[in-house]
């Protein structure tokens, strides 16, 4: 049996939040007031597409550490151009940027991460920085005991650094610190350094067709539906 | 009038919390246990003439930056030898350090942070580390937007990083942050650094015979009772 968790650490994107249909919502109404038209699915998974790579530079040492805000500004005019919108002006850019800062919460989010907290602090370990981890908790309605990750660290995951810097914060073990999230790498990268995991289902995060991330593809210490079931399975196993 | 805040920092010990008096009753049943006698109220004024003093080295650059936790289990060495209390084992006092993780807000706090979240993002700003700071919120019932301060910047106030960092994180100015505390010091550092301020009286922080931060020095931008007060005071001049 794992050992009793004394801290949670939580992915956000696709774990917390559904990212993806916030962006299909939130786009059109940005677009329209500048007589834009594209399609908001294509926008939102182009712009998605290039996360990963844009951090590498900084993961690989090639570039400072800059915030999620800025990386995304600076995808989101790829994406513009590539779609023909180049007509869109910078501050309306900037405004479409900040939909980031307004991501809904899965259905379970604030009721399973109200339950956790009575498992240990519950921490966000995302890759967004703090001021669009901030607003997003206002926006979902999620207590965190506090806003880890990449703006803490001044790095991006899976360097190890994100996950090692919280556990020595709050002076706990990796072995009893549960990371959270819907994602195998993310996961592995938690578990090649000592800490416990639990994989979250969120099949539709990148939409109907989603082929990626369906199952755990190493075995997590816990498996959920969804964070209210993580917290009845955290209450079966340690009470 | 001083222009609507979107980011308010609070001092903690004294203006959140009452130390003090929180000390005084955790700290006869630590040592009771060990059969050592001690005034309590005494051990709590002597390890808190410590604690500026204590900040100092790392402030000049001449000792790195360490959490508050470790200069507090520090100066606690100090106190319990000056008072003749060397009988007490390692282990309690590392277990008498941790009263200072479980400190009781004023009456006003609780309620008063749920009530000032309206005017924007409620962060502390406390010179305690991560792990104290976060264990206080729990203890006491107060829901931050963040922990920010010391652990955050690696830095003690007033030193101005540590402010500066705050806006930074939210890229808010410092001219529509409020830096909240019951100390004229912090608020002068802040205020020379462009942040409005308010002053809460907190008469009976430091016992009954306080002499110290009865009234501000210089005019803040707001004066205030308590927290709720404070509130209230925003309320009236923004609505």
């Amino acid at each position: 049996m794992p050992q009793r968790p004394s801290l949670l650490l939580f992915d956000v994107f696709g774990t917390v939040v559904d990212w993806r249909s916030s962006l299909i919502r939130q786009i059109p109404g940005q677009l329209a007031a500048h007589g834009v038209i594209a399609d908001p699915a294509v926008i939102a998974d182009r712009w998605r597409q290039l996360y990963q790579p844009s951090m590498q530079a900084i993961r690989s040492g090639a570039r400072p550490w800059v915030p999620l805000d800025d990386l995304h500004r600076e995808s989101l005019d790829v994406v513009l151009t590539d779609l023909g919108c180049e007509a869109l002006p910078a501050d309306a850019r900037d405004a479409l940027n900040r939909v980031w800062h307004r991501l809904d919460g899965w259905a379970d989010a604030a009721p399973g991460l109200r339950e956790l907290r009575r498992f240990g602090y519950c921490c966000a370990l995302s890759n967004g920085n703090l001021r669009m981890m901030a607003a997003i908790a206002r926006h979902a309605g999620l207590s965190w005991d506090q806003i880890l990750g990449a703006e803490w660290s001044k790095a991006y995951k899976p360097t190890p650094r994100v996950y090692l810097d919280a556990t020595a914060a709050f002076a706990v073990e990796p072995a009893s610190t549960i990371m959270v999230a819907a994602h195998n790498s993310d996961l592995d990268a938690a578990r090649a350094l000592g800490f416990q995991t639990a994989f979250v289902r969120r099949p539709t995060e990148h939409g109907p067709d989603q082929t990626t991330d369906l199952d755990p593809t190493t075995l997590p210490d816990y498996v959920a539906d969804d964070l209210v079931d993580l917290a009845n399975e955290l209450g079966r196993v340690h009470g």
